[in-house]
C-alpha cells in the first residue's frame, strides 16, 4: 500500500463499526477525472458488507467499460441524470437514462458503463464491502466540496491496471457501449 | 411465511442478482403508519449482503427507539428532514437532525429512534441483506407513489413482536429518545 493511499484511508471515516455523522460534503473524498466522488462508509465500518458513495459530476463522456469480479453496485440519482449502459446476463445490452429517484442495479460480473447527462449531477452508489475506494485509489484527494471546473488528466495506464487488480475490476477496452 | 407476506416479497424485484432498472416510484411499495417505505433492493439480489429502500414521509412523531441485532442501517436524506437519535458504544447519548446530503450510520447493536422534520421528506436507507423487508412486513402493500394523507393505524403489539423476532430487532418500550 502506498503511504498516500494508507493516508487517505485513515481519513474522515471512523474505521470500525461504531455511529457516525456526516454532513453534506463531509466524506472521504477525491478527484477522478472530472467527478467528485466521496466516501461516506466504507468496508471497514460494515464489518466488509457494503459501503457508500456519492459522484457529484459535470456532463461528460461515457466511462470506459468494466466488470466487477464480487462486488455488486447501484446507481440511485439524487440530481441530474446519468446513463447507464450495461451488457446483461444474456449478453444482451441494455441502455437506460436515469433522471431523480431513478435507479439500477449491476450484480457482480456484468459488463456496464455510465455517462453522465447533465451538469451538477449527483448519483449515491452503494458496493459491495471494498470497491468504494476505487475512485479514490485512481483519483487525486481533495478537500473541495464540488467537482473541478476543469478536469483532470487520465490516471497513467499503469495505475488503471493497479486498480483493476486491487479492487478485482476487468476494464474492457474491446468493448464500446455508447454507440 | 404467510401468504400476504410471500405475495409481497415476489413482486417488483427480480429475486436473483441480475441487473435490473427502477423508475422513481416503481420498487416494492407498503405504507406503514404515515409513511411510505419503498425497497429498491434486497437480500436475494444481493446474496445476502445488503438492501435498499427509501422512505416518504410527512412530520411526526419519533418512532419506537429499538436496535438490531446483526443489521447495520444508514440514512442518507435526499429532501427534507429528519433528526436521528442514538445511544453509541458508551450510552452517551446523540441527537443530529440531517439534511439534504447529509448522512447517518447506525451500526448492529446501536440503540436508535428517528423523527421526520418536514413534510415530503425522502430518506434513502441501506441496510445489511434481509432487514430492508421489515417495514413492508409491518405495513401494509400499495401501489401508491406518495405517503397517506391520512396515517393508518398501529400494527397490533403481536405484530410487532412478530417483525422484531423475524428481523432481529429489539424495542426498547423502556426508553424515550426525543425529549
Amino acid at each position: 500500500m502506498t503511504m498516500e493511499f494508507a493516508r487517505r484511508q485513515s481519513g474522515a471515516l471512523p474505521g470500525s463499526p461504531r455511529p457516525f455523522f456526516l454532513a453534506r460534503g463531509e466524506g472521504e473524498k477525491a478527484v477522478l477525472i472530472d467527478s467528485l466522488f466521496t466516501v461516506l462508509l466504507s468496508a471497514d465500518e460494515t464489518g466488509g458488507q457494503f459501503g457508500v458513495f456519492t459522484m457529484d459530476g459535470p456532463r461528460g463522456d461515457a466511462i470506459p467499460p468494466h466488470s466487477h469480479g464480487t462486488h455488486h453496485e447501484i446507481f440511485y440519482v439524487v440530481h441530474g441524470g446519468v446513463t447507464v449502459f450495461l451488457d446483461d446476463e444474456t449478453g444482451t445490452r441494455q441502455v437506460r437514462e436515469l433522471g431523480p429517484g431513478d435507479f439500477g442495479y449491476v450484480p457482480a460480473g456484468i459488463v456496464h458503463s455510465y455517462r453522465i447527462e447533465e451538469d451538477q449531477t449527483r448519483v449515491l452508489g452503494v458496493s459491495s464491502g471494498g470497491f468504494e475506494r476505487f475512485f479514490g485509489f485512481l483519483g487525486e484527494p481533495t478537500t473541495a466540496t464540488g467537482y473541478p471546473s476543469e478536469p483532470l488528466g487520465l490516471p497513467p495506464r499503469e495505475r488503471f491496471a493497479e486498480a483493476g487488480q486491487r479492487f478485482d475490476t476487468r476494464f474492457r477496452p474491446d468493448l464500446r457501449m455508447d454507440s
